[in-house]
């Protein structure tokens, strides 16, 4: 038996199975990932997107030695102040509008959204919240009553009251007076939140008009417009932060991932928590040493190498292809949209899809799927023409056989 | 200016200030944090409990040495099965019950019991959930709905349907009623959820009595008993688990802190993820590679150095230490109590109480207070009698002196 197999099934007695793969991964070296048992996996979904600068990078590796030396590993950031927390929301800062200034860290992107909430709340009181059908914001139970991108996500768990508006897309309708008469109707909700671009929902960016709809009624009625920019942020869409697609700017955005930590930030407007000391905390939010100041390095090895450019350039690359693909194959694949890396290829069925993805694995390609049959495209934003092609044209062969 | 006041002030225009303090600590040894000036802090809360095997540990130091070499910083949990995280989950089934064997891995302690909760809620459906009053059970909305420690710590939020028992600790009148009442009343509940001692609400244990109750109630009416072990566990108690206390078994466990990483911990009877795949998630759940290795060191360090023990011994050491310091003190010191090493000191007024802490802060000795007007005492478990001589001493002339 191949040590991966063994470590697969001993995993299952051990651990709660919540759909363990099969991939037992020991390294990475840029966009690829090594199992126990050496075989080589092109990565193109970046472990969902959180490798967009890939594995390996050596300036990583040293981050991570230089403070094995250091004595703290995990501590409380609000009672032990780090300086990487300083740097790594300084360096945000950079990249962000000026009302987006201040930075609180925590442990996951649904912790990051919660507290982003909480934002809100902490300014309207415990209203309800509004969100986009087929949005996923986290799997905790506050933010998952906001997340529709799949019933079985949430289907078991109680839920916050809370209204979804319909999807509005780049095509198709869209109802551009839902919000305004929610308002009329009931109580003006604590905030709006949306992706510009869905992740788990299905790779599928809002319109460009809708967005622009929602900044303005929310600013009409001074609600906080919360932006999550978990899966799309951090250079993914070919711009820093996918809100920049579409000229507006959030009151409160969220973000994790690729940033190693998670990250709820705020202007003046909605810094609330120093007047309302104790209402909110983490434990290991701006404490986890290492994971601050990778994310750091993170960011400094995207602007270093450009890798938002090169999402952009490289998006439209492969965007192009599988539309070609299409072309070649239009009752297989309905769909192929996107933004930079973070391209949706939506296949005509669920089963179809998984003939695709089990059999890219056994070639040595990660592909994941999300919505109801769409694979997402999204690997490591440093990749180049040669092992993008390498991944296309495997994907090109399996819709071809099945 | 000292370079300590210079990040922190520094830190209050790009961090959200939830209350952030005036330690800027850059590294540890033993007992002790040393800040950016060279002062040193003796930590008699341990980071609040996440470094129970204190600070600098050289072990934990080669560990995550030897992961900067590995090119696998964070990954998906799921879709890259670590062997970091079989290894982690076999060494925690160890130490618990033959029903405690399944471990699902989280970010954090909050985390951790909402997937406790959500493991319930999978067998139960949507119900609502009973806690005791004075329970913290974490931030995020979910769990916060069941913690009722501080007011400002919920009061800006919505909230699930819950119940919260009245506290019934060692001393005092307790109901052995309300649950059944509650039962025969109303729905019965999807889950019963404990700290066996209350972290954040006092450092307060509950009676034997009570616990046996609701676990007899729990068992009868088939109604998921979940105990809360992120404080309290890791042999923070003088037992590795706080429930080991009171001869009772959970359902299912959650615990963090000095674990490095949340766990949720289930037997056979609620491991129901795998039938509703999808159900239950995290993108960073068992695949954080160094946090998982830290946590897997952290366990061996406790159980070679026989810390579990100690905590036993120097608690024993600590509270009757405390407890004479009570009988010098009897109008500003009102109660004394705890297991192992967490002990909770309860002053008899807020303001007494932050005169001491800050007294202390000034003279080096981090102190950190919980409940009402309580301090907790909670160094970490490898203290030894000098060390805490040294704490207590400083905190008696305080006591004295305020």
């Amino acid at each position: 038996m191949k040590k991966a197999q063994k470590i697969l099934s001993e995993s299952k007695k051990y651990r709660i199975d919540v759909g363990l793969s099969n991939l037992a991964a020991v390294k990475g070296e840029g966009c690829y990932l090594i199992d126990v048992d050496g075989k080589k996996y092109l990565d193109f979904h970046s472990n969902v997107s959180t490798n967009n600068i890939g594995y390996g990078n050596p300036e990583v590796k040293e981050v991570v030695r230089e403070y094995s030396k250091k004595g703290i590993y995990k501590v409380d950031g609000t009672l032990t102040i780090l300086e990487e927390a300083l740097v790594l929301a300084k360096k945000l800062s950079k990249h962000l509008p000026k009302n987006l200034r201040k930075s609180f860290f925590v442990n996951s992107g649904a912790e990051a959204v919660e507290n982003a909430m909480k934002l809100a709340y902490l300014k309207k009181g415990p209203l309800g919240g509004v969100s986009v059908k087929g949005a996923f914001h986290g799997r905790t139970i506050g933010v998952l009553s906001y997340t529709s991108s799949k019933a079985i996500q949430k289907k078991f768990f109680p839920v916050l009251p809370h209204h979804e508006l319909d999807f509005c897309g780049e095509k198709g309708y869209c109802n551009f007076r839902e919000l305004e008469d929610l308002i009329s109707r009931e109580l003006t909700p604590a905030f709006v939140i949306i992706e510009c671009v869905q992740g788990e929902g299905g790779y599928r960016p809002l319109s460009k008009e809708f967005v622009k709809y929602l900044r303005k009624i929310t600013k009409e009625h001074d609600i906080a417009f919360i932006i999550d920019e978990v899966q799309a942020g951090m250079g993914r869409t070919g711009k820093w932060w996918a809100f920049e697609h579409y000229n507006v700017v959030p009151d409160i955005m969220a973000t994790g991932k690729s940033l190693q930590v998670g990250a709820t930030i705020a202007g003046k407007k909605y810094d609330m928590a120093k007047q309302e000391r104790g209402a909110l905390g983490s434990t290991w939010g701006g404490g986890h040493v290492i994971d601050l100041a990778v994310g750091a390095k993170v960011i400094e090895i995207i602007e270093k190498k450009n890798l938002v450019k090169n999402a952009e350039r490289m998006g439209d690359y492969m965007l192009k292809h599988f539309k070609e693909i299409q072309l070649k194959y239009p009752r297989k694949i309905i769909d192929v949209r996107g933004k930079g890396l973070m391209i949706g290829v939506e296949i005509d069925s669920v089963k179809r899809r998984k003939k695709i993805i089990d059999g890219a694995f056994k070639n040595g390609l990660l592909l994941l799927g999300c919505g109801e049959k769409t694979i997402r495209i999204a690997p490591p934003l440093i990749i180049d023409g040669e092992t993008a092609d390498k991944g296309i044209e495997m994907i090109e062969k399996l819709i071809k056989k099945y």
